[in-house]
């Protein structure tokens, strides 16, 4: 048996997130499984890197799955993405060592949140951004993501719904840019809380209103308490940009 | 009787193009019609500037309609865009004068044919761009496209369905760049034939393939014959991305 990687890029927009699901409900691992079962003629389910959320996209998402096919790893990019729907398909595929497992491997992820404030909504920008009319103060936005950068208890930026152990994670980079029409918010770190960039983005934006300051920050991660941080964004404006691969001395590994 | 001015952008995806067409047929001017007569309860049919085809995209394409109602002519794009549906928006009205008519007012047009080149499609991209897998000379293509300014009878760039009186247009601006991931042909005219961008965009294909040269456009063109250009590009990497209007002068007019 040899352990492949796959890179995915997908737009979620029809699919109930990436995790599979029973019951017939489109998920973007459950089409994966489908369709390399098809390939190989074997029984297979992938295991994904980020359970990216109903809607969410991803440019870089990762899943690992075994197989005792003779496909080249490079190859299984080009004989999936044959079999794939157009919003779902391989960037790269390469065989890795048999105890690879992404989710317990080190690595950093970049996420984006895009959002479009102008006084009429896109009709070619709907599917990947958040649209409001309201504008926004990018600066104070930034000013406010910057205190999130660091190693801090997510709880007050997490779902209710987590089932994490723990709510501690690390951020290594977050800054809030204007890139033409968009305002976009880019957030990088070694691993998430259920709906953490949501909530994120849905905080920056009341900071970017003016309905709460950017030093305020502080004082809701310190609080751990879900009600202080501002709504869960939209899911359509995400998307996962990276997911890079740290190896044991903590460098990029380009897997 | 006042004549209203909109400015709309809409997603091609899902309408057999601009032109209303009976039978429940999806069409944006279908759209705006029934929107317009909802809103105003009066029977109105828009006349379009464009007509665009089945899959293309507009961000700038142009309607006028005429209304007895008192809103204001600014107010409409509002009230409109809360009925709309999201892949159809109004970015700007205003009153124009009333024997003002879109299709009989000079005009400089600038549609945009988006190209995806890369070893793997996208999924974010795959509405909005014609992917190919085949690697294409951008500086071929540019030097072709500058053969295409200037007034010329351009009867080998268009649909044999043509039915125009004359093939002689006038364009007065065609470029090709890249532009991140993608390759742009930006066309600007005073009018163009049925598919005349598209197939414009098939022939600049070719020569970015390698199948014909820059130096062949020029023979293309005085051979007045359809079958001497290239295929008609797909319908979902064209965008009207500008409709302007000139004034008498010659000027741009900001209707």
């Amino acid at each position: 048996m040899r352990r492949i990687l796959l890179r995915i890029a997908y737009d979620g927009t029809s699919y109930a997130g990436f995790q599979f699901q029973p019951g017939g409900i489109e998920t973007v691992e459950g089409v994966l499984n489908r369709v390399l079962t098809e390939l190989t003629g074997e029984e297979i389910a992938v295991t994904g890197g980020s359970r990216t959320d109903a809607g969410v996209h991803a440019l870089d998402n990762v899943a690992v799955f075994d197989t005792a096919s003779r496909i080249p790893g490079e190859k299984f990019a080009y004989a999936l993405n044959e079999r794939l729907p157009d919003d779902i398909k391989i960037r790269a595929s390469r065989e890795v060592p048999q105890d690879f497992h992404p989710r317990h491997t080190a690595c950093l992820k970049t996420y984006e949140y895009h959002i479009l404030s102008e006084p009429f909504p896109q009709p070619l920008k709907r599917l990947y951004t958040h649209y409001t009319y309201h504008s926004l103060d990018t600066a104070a936005m930034d000013r406010a993501a910057k205190y999130l950068i660091g190693e801090h208890d997510f709880t007050s930026f997490a779902s209710i719904y987590s089932q994490a152990k723990s709510s501690v994670r690390t951020i290594t980079e977050a800054e809030v840019k204007s890139c033409g029409e968009e305002i976009v918010i880019r957030v990088q770190g070694t691993g998430f809380l259920y709906n953490m960039v949501r909530i994120i983005a849905g905080t920056l934006m009341e900071v970017g209103r003016g309905r709460k300051r950017a030093e305020d920050i502080p004082q809701i991660l310190a609080a751990k308490d879900r009600r202080t941080a501002g709504p869960t964004a939209p899911a359509k404006g995400l998307v996962l940009k990276e997911y890079r691969f740290l190896n044991e001395k903590g460098a990029s590994d380009k897997l």
